[in-house]
Formats: C-alpha cells, sequence, structure tokens
C-alpha cells in the first residue's frame, strides 16, 4: 500500500482514484491509511466510504481520529453509520459524543435499535452491560428444534457469529444454550428444552469486565449470556470482544506502573502527553525531594567522605531495580488471580529472602568492583551492608504496596512503581548514609 | 471452597471424602484447590481424578505443578490422560517431557493420535503451528450440504467448538470456510463450493503467535485455518487460544521491560527467584557503575559544594521516571503495530517536546521546592537546566533504543528500563554536576 498515491488523488481531486485506492481495502487497512493522513485529507478520504465501511472504520481509528471524523459529517450521515454497527459499538460511540449529539442521535436512528443503544449507555463501560451486544437469537424453552433453526434463518441477517441460540423461559428468564452444532445433529421435532445445555455459565450485568475475561478463559466459551438480577436475559458477549478486553485491561497496568494515563497513544500530539503526564511527574517531585531531604540530614557526613556521594547513586538505583521486579510479579499475579491474600504471608516472606540473597550476590560484586576503583574495604563494607538492606526493602515494600492497594479495593498496578522506588531511595540513603555516620563516630571511616 | 476439609480427608486417608469434594468442582477449580495443598496432598488427591477430568486440570496448573503430577503417575496413565487432550494442548505437554518419556509417550497414545502430535512438535512453540489443533471438520468441494452436515455429525464427538467447516480440493489445498449457520440455513442438494466462504484469511503454518493474534483481531474471525507453503490444509487456530496467547505477549513485554525472565511466577520458590534475577541485577550493576563513575569525575565539585549531593538524586530520578513513561508509550505502540517506523521521526520529535515541556513545568517546581529547603537561586537555576537537559535525553533514549531493538529485530521490550536509565541516570549526573563544575570555574558557584 503505497499512500503517497493516495495523497496525490487527493491534490488532485481525483475521486475515482480515491475510491480505486480505498475501496478494495479491509476496513482495519483503510483505518491504518487515514492514520498516514493530514487531518484534511482524512476527512475528504471519509466521505467517500458508504456507511457499512465507514462504521467499520470508525472502530478501527483512534479515539482522536473518531472525534474529528465524526464531526465532519452531517447528523444524517452519522445516524445511517451508527444504523450499521452492532448495538454495543454503537453505544460505545455514542457514549463519546457530546450529550446533545448523542439525544439527537439516538433519536435518529431507527425506533427499535434506538432503545436499545440507550438501554446499554446505561451501563458502566467496563461491566459486562457495557461489553454485551443485544443481537442474538433466543427461543422459548417450548420450542422444537425445527423452530429453533427458523429462528436461526430468520435472525441470521442481522446476528453475526451467532454460535449459540439461548433458551429462555415465558418470562424471558435465562435457561440454557444450544450450540449450532447440537442443532443440526437434533431430529428436528425434538424440544429445545430436551438437547440445551442448562449447566452454562452465566454472568449478572454489573459484572466487571476484568472478571468477565477471567470466566471466558476459565470456562473456554464462545458466547456468554448476560443476565439481569431476576435472571432476565438482557443481551450476549462473544469471545472477540474479550480479546480486547484482555488487551486492555493488561495494558492498563503497565500503564498504571509507569505513572501513566490509561488514555495516552504514541501517535498523541506533545501537548496532550504533556498534559497527561505531568500531574504524576509533578507527585514523583515530591517524592524526589522526601529522597533528597534524607540525603540533606546527612550533608555533613558527605562533606567528609565525598566519596560516598559517588556511590548513592548504586544503592538507590538497584534497590529501585530490584523493587520493580518484585512488583511486576506480584502485580502479574494479582491480575491474573495467581496470588490471593491467603498467600501473602508467603510471598512477602519468598520476596524478603529474594531480596536478601540477590543483597549479598550483588553487594559482594560492588564491593569488588568498588575496591577496582581504589576505594577503602570500609566504604565496601558501607555499600555491602546498605545493598543488602535495601534489597531486603524492595522485596517488602515491592510485596506490601501492591497488595495494600489491592485491599483498598484500589488497582494494585495504580503508581505502585512511585510508592516503592520512594521506599528503596529513602531507605537506600538512609541505611547508607546513616551506617557511615555511625561508622564515622566511632572512627571507622 | 473450605479447603481445610479437603486436607482432613486427606490427613484421615478418606477417600470417599476427598472424591465428594473434588469431583463435583470445575477442572479450573480443582487446579486452584491443588495449589493450595502441599505437594505431596496434590499427588493424593490428583489419583483419584478420571482421565478426562485429569487432562483439563494438568492444563490449568502451572508448570512446576504439571512436572511434579506427571512424574507421579505411571506412563500409562499419563498416556490415558493425553489421549483425553486436544492435540494442541497434548503437543504442549510432551513438548516438557524429558526426550526419552516423550518417546514413550508418542508411541503409546493411539496411533492416529500419536502421529498427529509428533507432527505438532516439529513447530516452534510460538508459532501458528506450535498453538494450532488437528481435530477438525473438513469435506472435499464437491460434497454437498448434506454430505457436510454428515460429516459435522460424524466429527462431533472429536472435534469440540466446531464453528466452521473447512473447504479443500482433493489434494487437501484450504479453499474456503462455511459457517454452521449458513450450513443450518442452505438446501441439502447444494454444493459446498457454492456456498462457501473464499476470502477467509489464513495463515502459513511458520507464522508468529503474535502476529496469528493480530490477525483475529483485525478481521474477527473465531477460527483460522492453517496451511504449508503448498496451500494444504495442516490444522486450525480458535479463538480461545488466541486470549491466552494475547495476555502471554503483553506480560512478556512488562517483564522483559522490568528485566525479568519471562518464565518467573508470583508463587515461584525463592531459591528460583534468585536465579532468575541475578543475572539482569548484575547487569544492572555494571550500568549503576558507570553511573557513579561520571559522579567521581566531578567529586572534587561535590566536596566543594555538598549540597549538589542531596539534589542528584532528583535529577536522576525525574529523569528515570520519564524515561520510563516514554519507553512504555512506545513499547505498547510496537506491540500493538500503531507504531511503526515511518512515524519514528514524528514520534521522537514529539517525545522530546514533552520532555522539554515538562522539564520547564517540574524544573520550575522543584526551583521552587529547593528555595523552601532554603537552596541559593544558582544551585536552583542549575537545578531547572539540568532537569530539563535530563528530561530531554529521557524522551530521546526512551523512543530511540526500543526502536533500535526493534531494528535488529530484538524485542523492543528487553531491557529497554535499564539502557534507557542508564543514559538518564548519566545523563543527569553529568549535566547537573558538569554544569556546576563550569559555574564554580567562572566564580558563579
Amino acid at each position: 500500500m503505497d499512500i503517497q498515491v493516495l495523497k496525490t488523488c487527493i491534490e488532485n481531486k481525483d475521486e475515482e482514484g480515491i475510491k480505486d485506492f480505498i475501496l478494495p481495502l479491509h476496513p482495519s487497512d483503510i483505518a491504518k491509511a487515514l492514520t498516514e493522513l493530514e487531518d484534511t485529507e482524512q476527512i475528504i478520504v471519509f466521505k467517500f466510504l458508504p456507511a457499512e465501511i465507514a462504521s467499520d472504520v470508525l472502530l478501527e481509528v483512534d479515539e482522536h481520529t473518531r472525534e474529528r471524523l465524526i464531526s465532519s459529517i452531517s447528523d444524517k450521515e452519522l445516524i445511517e453509520v451508527l444504523a450499521e454497527m452492532e448495538t454495543d459499538d454503537a453505544a460505545d460511540v455514542i457514549a463519546e459524543l457530546p450529550e446533545d449529539d448523542a439525544e439527537t442521535v439516538l433519536d435518529g436512528i431507527s425506533r427499535e435499535e434506538g432503545v436499545e443503544v440507550r438501554k446499554l449507555l446505561k451501563y458502566p463501560e467496563d461491566s459486562a452491560g457495557g461489553i454485551m451486544q443485544t443481537e442474538l437469537v433466543s427461543v422459548s424453552e417450548d420450542a422444537t428444534v425445527q423452530e429453533t433453526i427458523e429462528q436461526v434463518r430468520a435472525k441470521s441477517e442481522d446476528v453475526p457469529n451467532i454460535h449459540n441460540v439461548f433458551v429462555t423461559d415465558n418470562d424471558g428468564r435465562f435457561k440454557g444454550t444450544v450450540s449450532l452444532d447440537k442443532l443440526i445433529l437434533a431430529k428436528p421435532h425434538l424440544s429445545v428444552h430436551d438437547i440445551m445445555n442448562q449447566e452454562t455459565v452465566r454472568v449478572t450485568v454489573d459484572t466487571d469486565q476484568e472478571d468477565v475475561a477471567k470466566i471466558f478463559q476459565k470456562y473456554d466459551v464462545v458466547t456468554l449470556p448476560v443476565i439481569d438480577a431476576d435472571g432476565k436475559l438482557l443481551g450476549r458477549i462473544t469471545i472477540d470482544d474479550v480479546v480486547d478486553v484482555v488487551e486492555e485491561e493488561i495494558f492498563e497496568d503497565f500503564y498504571k506502573m509507569a505513572g501513566l494515563n490509561t488514555d495516552e497513544r504514541v501517535l498523541d500530539p506533545p501537548s496532550r502527553s504533556f498534559k497527561l503526564r505531568a500531574p504524576w511527574l509533578l507527585l514523583n517531585l515530591a517524592t524526589a525531594f522526601l529522597a533528597a531531604s534524607v540525603v540533606k540530614v546527612f550533608e555533613g557526613t558527605i562533606q567528609t567522605v565525598v566519596t560516598l556521594a559517588v556511590f548513592m547513586p548504586v544503592v538507590a538505583g538497584m534497590g529501585g531495580n530490584a523493587a520493580t521486579q518484585t512488583i511486576t510479579v506480584v502485580v502479574r499475579g494479582l491480575a491474573l488471580g495467581e496470588l490471593e491474600f491467603r498467600h501473602a504471608k508467603r510471598v512477602l516472606l519468598n520476596q524478603v529472602i529474594v531480596g536478601f540473597a540477590n543483597g549479598i550476590l550483588t553487594g559482594t560484586a560492588a564491593v569488588i568492583v568498588a575496591h577496582l576503583f581504589g576505594i577503602s574495604y570500609t566504604i565496601g563494607i558501607l555499600l555491602f551492608l546498605a545493598m543488602i538492606t535495601n534489597m531486603i526493602i524492595a522485596g517488602f515494600s515491592g510485596t506490601v504496596i501492591p497488595l495494600i492497594l489491592k485491599w483498598f479495593k484500589a488497582d494494585p498496578a495504580l503508581s505502585s512503581a512511585v510508592f516503592v522506588t520512594t521506599c528503596t531511595d529513602v531507605g537506600g540513603f538512609f541505611s547508607f548514609l546513616g551506617l557511615a555516620t555511625l561508622f564515622l563516630k566511632y572512627g571507622y571511616l
């Protein structure tokens, strides 16, 4: 795909050329092509897309581009595009619109779908209700296999990826599912009740999307019925949505640990990245000054033995790295459900032991290297002791801080890194310079 | 689930009690229960599981437990358990066995399945071949709809989650797919060739699993045919395997950035964590000494103005944090394919601008706070300049280093953090202390 060709067509206002280039592409490739164009070019190209393709493209581009493209078309065009989407996707797009526009659009899309989308908009974005779709095939439990097949036929145009038929009682309460292969193989006059799977797992509409993803993985299912508190069937979640949820949730942890706003993207303009990052960097500055104030206490000691200043970064840096290792392992364990509170004592002990062992190893290595630097054995011993202490602090705080965040129902990844490295900075400087001060006082240094 | 009940049953050798507790559970819940038992207790419980449940449980437990459980049963029992697994899972388990055992087991499982598993074992674990299964329903393109349905019937016992029927020509070359809902709706005498989807995406057997996952997400498919270089159909990948791949790949990035071996788990014994972490910490020690040697160059300056030692950690720490933010955004962009080499110049410029802007902001804040610390304006100016410089270094190295790793086909997440924070440590100390030395020389300090 040579984007230059498309750019030339746009420049020459060659409408046929634009269409020939863009229309044969898969929607996700069109989305990719758009990201390589200037804003004004994007809008020109987008106008050439028929509603059914435009709807797929809108779902593939990033939030900013989507906003820009939507504001470039009329409400009427937007309504056409949204009508082509599945209800869950349409709800997601409408949720991003300003309130007035959202109302106009909801009024515009066909009465039935408007009602469905309105219902979906009530649910939080990251709940089962927020990711479910209302398109599904359902039959009453007294339907026959033949009637069920007819229902599949009737809905097959509107419902993509059917996978399962959902069975409900006459009050709409979820009773079970029948997979399509069972349906193919069953005798036509049988009651669907007799061939359905009644043990199907289900989720209530307020289940967190992270838990939904875990259920999919645990039970190896492809679709999951979503019910309300009375057991009524409201919608279904399909596994392709779960892939996105899994990706989103893990990257969120990643971002939170690095102190990033989860909305930042690599191609964002600098003004946006600056704004999103600044608050966390300012918080970091506060913690950095906390570490600095520890050093300040020992200014006199450093004045006397200036070599200490040379090795301060080694103690703090190694502690920080060991801490990052520990938090990462702990956060991953919590995210995947491998680590639970009842393991806390064991994991804490393990991490402290690992810290101690690595402290001995790297402390010894540090002393040897420091000796090659021509440093006295006394400072070597200080370095050795401070590194062990700080590695133990790293293991301890790297385990305890994410667990505490989790205990208070906060996200364990949430800036764990900043809190933990504050512990290792403060702990590292305090142990290294504090020990040095003691050594000085008793005449060993 | 009260694990104490189970433990008591084991202690009392109450076989019925163990069975009553464990057998009604879902295999993944059994796996979870096992992790809470002592090693010897695990083995006792595992012996009570019928082969079909044992096979699911083996796939749910972690690698160490799996190894332990497998070595607790006879080859004959293991063969029975493996025969219950899908070919891709059986191949994964066998790949973990010592070579001799693997041979015995392969000879043992039924001739046909043994051949299939042997074929799968040839493919790298992280390729399409490594994650595909050979269980699928395929028909020749001259089959009728009726014949295809009969084929589904014949295979429905052995092939879970059929979703699609794969259509091949007489040489076994992949031609297209028919989804089950299409099959239900088609007239029985039609040729499957007329209703199949010929545009189905496919992957060759050596495709990297990360690319496979991207194709699933891009084309929103539930199964993907795997073909060889001649276009022959070898197997299929189902979307539930992709969820695991996505999770695995992202967490690998996470781990690599923190300098962790991707095999480490939160419940590993300390001896293992120690061994896995030590090499990276030693590498880190080397880079920490690099930073220390920069400080050493300026020992004289620190001796004269000891307050510099107090603010060294602020400059280095803020640079490190800004760098971590940049790398995380860049690594995520590369992992998701949002960032490509052609964006490099733009992203580099953006990140440097963000670094500069955040340098001005946090530098100013730092000067104000330093002033409250009672620090002279001259040192304030030094701090301000060094922080801006270091934030720019952070933006530059945080972008360039992952891109260079990617350019050389290495994983961009691979210890990016250690390289980049080395840059900000060295850069931070050099700019802060270097500027201070200049100020001193010209009498401003």
